[in-house]
């Protein structure tokens, strides 16, 4: 029974895209995509599992950092295309770049002179991707 | 100077997804679409617009509901390919359905038999999209 599958608005690709969102903290840690079997992973494990677009392959995050989304709640958007996961982030850190989440830049400045400042530490400075 | 937007990597369609967040409640509210000229208004009128892909139009969110989202911080994500904006949601509806937040739906039910399940009520019956 995947009819709850076939109700995502899959894009051209067979992908959507999934927030991930802190269930603690309530900041959005990273935005990834899913294929149907990724969704269909993170819902048989209970951890965020995305499809890598760069390496086109399933990916389970933080199978090499440990730093895994533990999934307490799966939802989906009005238009059915669009995925938000409540999760637990292992570790404190969602980002590869080694900070708690991965929209750690901000706008900001006078109109006309907006530049993207990074407003998050590297907590752990990362091996590797 | 746009050297802020140039840093956006945008799609081959020229669009970048744009999470917005409730500043005071934290919610996840909305999922869409934003290309250069969108993201530019954003930031020049304070209230996020958005690009219609149904559409194919410019669309300033709130402009026929009175449900705009005021603007007040945008961020960026590691790979510069998604948008998060933090919002103060007016009248406390930002999905079209008239419910607080699109991501109306929870995945509920035992292995083999999932279901999406509505959590939240309609607020105000909209009376047009």
């Amino acid at each position: 029974m995947n009819k709850w599958l076939d109700e995502v608005a899959w894009n051209a690709e067979g992908l959507v895209p999934a927030i991930a969102q802190d269930a603690t903290t309530g900041e959005v840690l990273t935005l990834a995509w899913m294929n149907r079997e990724a969704l269909t992973r993170t819902l048989e494990i209970g951890h965020a599992v995305y499809w890598s677009r760069s390496r086109r392959e399933l990916w389970h995050k933080g199978a090499t950092s440990g730093h895994f989304q533990r999934v307490l709640e799966i939802r989906m958007d009005c238009d059915a295309d669009a995925i938000l996961l409540r999760v637990e982030s292992v570790g404190g850190i969602a980002c590869h770049t080694g900070r708690r989440r991965c929209f750690y830049r901000r706008l900001e400045g006078e109109p006309g002179h907006q530049r993207w400042i990074a407003t998050e530490l590297v907590i752990e400075v990362p091996r590797r991707r």
